[in-house]
C-alpha cells in the first residue's frame, strides 16, 4: 500500500483527493486531516479519503508524500505538527497562493531526510469548501512547481506525477518569480475584485445603486467571494508584492482618469487595443515563456503587425465617424478634442 | 400595420429585434438601420427586422416607435437626422447606457409633436455585436424608464409595454440618478476591469505572467472585450460621475492597501464581511428602492443580526488559529499583531 496524506480537505485538497481517488491507481490509500470536523466527514463520504486521522500527526505516518492544502498560515503550524512523525524519504508538497513564506516555513521546520517540492495549481473557484470539490477543477490548469534545493529528483518526479494525474501542466518556477506573478494576476486582482464590491455595497445609496447590478458588476466582483481566511493569508504572506502592484494598478487607473478628462483620442485607442489584446489572449494565444528575452517572437510579430493595421483603421473610422457628429454635439460634448 | 424603427441594430438593437419578432405580434413591422452594412444584412437574416431602409430618416417614416440602441454619443446624429421625419406622436426612446446628455440630445433635436422616453435595459454582454444578439438578454433585467416631462402618458405606457414584451422590470428613475448610480456599479467598474487587463498585458513582465492567469484573472478583465466605442462614448458622455466613482474606488484601494500593511484582524474583517455580502448579493437579496429611507427594513435589520453574529462568531475563531499557531509564526508573521 502506498499510502498519500491530505492534509486540509476542502476545495483544492478535497479536488486533488477526488482526482487521485478517480484514477484508481492500484494499492493507493489516502489518510485526510480536516481541522473541520465537517469538512473530514464530507470528504471520507465523498470518498476524498479513505479514512481520516485524528491528528496531522497521524494522517502522516508512513505516507509517502504529504499534500498540506491550507490557507498559507497555517502550513507553519501543520510542518511543526507533523515533522517528528515524517519517515526517512517522504515528499512533502503544498498547495498555498505564496511560496516564498512557504519555503521558508519548510526550511525551518521539516527534518533534513525529507524533500520539500512546493506547489501552486493555478485554478479555483471563487465558492470554496468541500462541497465545491471536483476532479476536475485542474484539468488544463498551470501548476507552479518549486522544488527546494535540497529536494531529491525521485521527489521532483513524484509531485510530477501528481500534477500529470490531475491533469495540469507543471510549470517550473522560482518562489520568488512565483510570488511577483501571482501578485500582479492572482492576489492583486483579489483586493480590487473585493474593494470594487465593498465600495457599492458600504455607499450609503446602495439600496439604490443595487437594482442597476448586471452581469458585469457580478463577474468583476466575484472574488470578492471566495474563502476570507485564504485572502487574508495571501496577502499577510505576500505583502510587499501585493502592495507594490496595487500602486501600480491605481497608476494606472490615474491614466484612464487623465484619459478620460482630456484625452478622448487616447481612451478610444486604449479601449480599442485591451479589447483585441484581451480577446487574443482568451483565445489561448497565451505567451510561452521566452528562453531569449530580446528576440521578438514570430507570433508576437506578426500579432504585432495584425494590431498595427487593426488600431490604425479603427481610429480612422473613430476620427471619421466623430467629424461627422454635427455641429451641435461636437461644441458640447467633444470641444476639447478637435 | 404598426411600424417600429430600431436605428443600430448590434447586441442591444439585435437582441431587442429578436424579441419583439419572437413575440410574434399581429400586423408588427420592425423596420431597421445599421451604419455597418454586414451588421444590416445579418439583421435581415436573422429575422430581427422586417426589412433595412437606407437611412435613419426613412426607417422612421410612418414608425409609431422608434428605438435608438446606437452608443451614447452617436444618439446625437440619429435626433438629428431623423426629427424632420418623425410623424405626430412617435414615440421616441433610446437604450443608452448614459441618460443626462441623451436628455439633452432629446429637448435640443426632437420635434415637440414627438414623446420622449429614455431607457436604459442594464443587461449586456462583454461580446459585442449582432452575431451575440439574444430575444431572452433582458429577461428578468432591470430597464431603467426615464420619460421626458412632455412625454405623454400613452408614450410611457408603449415603452412599458416594449420592457414587458423584452421580459425585463421597468424601474423608473431620473437621469442624474441613473447616471450616478450606473457610474458607481456599471461604468467605473468597466474602467477598472480595463485597466486591470492592460496594466498586467503591458507590463514588461507579461510573457512571464500570463501562463500563471485563471479563471479569477479572466473574469476579473471581462469587461475589458466590451465595445471600445461604447466604453468610449460612455466615459464622454459621464465624465463627471465616472470621475467621482474612480477616485472613490482609489481611496477604497488606499484603504486595503493599509489594512494590507498594518491591521490584519481588520482585513479579515473586511474580506469576511465582504463574503458575506456578495452572497446575500448573488442569491437574489438586492434591495428594493426605499420609501421611507430612515426606517430600516425587517430583511436589513434580520441580515444586521445575522450578519453581526456570523462576523462575530468568525472572528473569535480567526483570533483563536492565530493565536494557536505557535512561537516561531508569530514572531515571523504576525509580529505586528499581537
Amino acid at each position: 500500500v502506498e499510502r498519500i496524506a491530505i492534509i486540509g480537505t476542502g476545495l483544492i485538497g478535497g479536488s486533488i483527493g477526488l482526482a487521485l481517488k478517480g484514477a484508481k491507481l492500484s494499492g493507493l490509500e489516502v489518510v485526510g486531516f480536516d481541522l473541520d470536523r465537517s469538512t473530514a466527514g464530507e470528504a471520507k463520504r465523498r470518498g476524498v479519503v479513505d479514512r481520516n486521522a485524528p491528528s496531522p500527526a497521524e494522517a502522516v505516518r508512513d505516507a509517502k508524500m504529504v499534500i498540506i492544502a491550507t490557507p498559507p498560515l497555517a502550513v507553519s503550524s501543520v510542518m511543526q505538527e507533523i515533522s517528528e512523525n515524517l519517515a526517512e524519504g517522504t515528499v512533502v508538497t503544498d498547495t498555498a497562493s505564496t511560496k516564498v513564506e512557504v519555503r521558508r516555513y519548510a526550511q525551518e521546520f521539516l527534518p533534513e531526510h525529507v524533500s520539500f517540492v512546493g506547489g501552486h495549481p493555478m485554478a479555483g473557484k471563487e465558492v470554496p469548501g468541500i462541497k465545491n470539490a471536483d476532479a476536475a477543477l485542474f484539468q488544463g490548469a498551470a501548476y507552479c512547481v518549486i522544488p527546494s534545493p535540497q529536494a531529491s529528483e525521485g521527489a521532483v518526479k513524484s509531485v510530477l506525477g501528481l500534477v500529470s494525474v490531475l491533469g495540469a501542466e507543471p510549470l517550473f518556477i522560482d518562489a520568488e518569480e512565483h510570488d511577483q506573478y501571482a501578485a500582479a494576476i492572482s492576489h492583486m486582482p483579489l483586493v480590487v475584485s473585493t474593494a470594487l464590491f465593498t465600495l457599492a455595497r458600504n455607499s450609503p445609496a446602495w439600496d439604490d445603486i443595487a437594482p442597476l447590478a448586471a452581469g458585469g458588476f457580478t463577474d468583476v466582483t466575484r472574488l470578492a467571494s471566495g474563502d476570507p481566511r485564504m485572502a487574508h493569508d495571501i496577502c499577510v504572506t505576500n505583502t510587499d508584492a501585493v502592495v507594490h502592484w496595487l500602486d501600480r494598478f491605481i497608476e494606472e487607473l490615474q491614466r484612464y482618469r487623465g484619459l478620460i478628462q482630456s484625452d478622448r483620442k487616447g481612451l478610444f485607442r486604449a479601449y480599442s487595443e485591451a479589447q483585441l489584446q484581451r480577446d487574443a489572449f482568451v483565445l489561448g494565444e497565451k505567451p510561452r515563456r521566452k528562453v531569449e528575452a530580446d528576440l521578438p517572437s514570430t507570433r508576437e510579430q506578426l500579432s504585432g503587425m495584425i494590431f498595427g493595421g487593426l488600431i490604425a483603421s479603427r481610429m480612422e473610422k473613430f476620427e471619421k465617424e466623430m467629424g461627422q457628429a454635427g455641429g451641435a454635439k461636437r461644441r458640447s460634448v467633444l470641444d476639447d478634442d478637435d
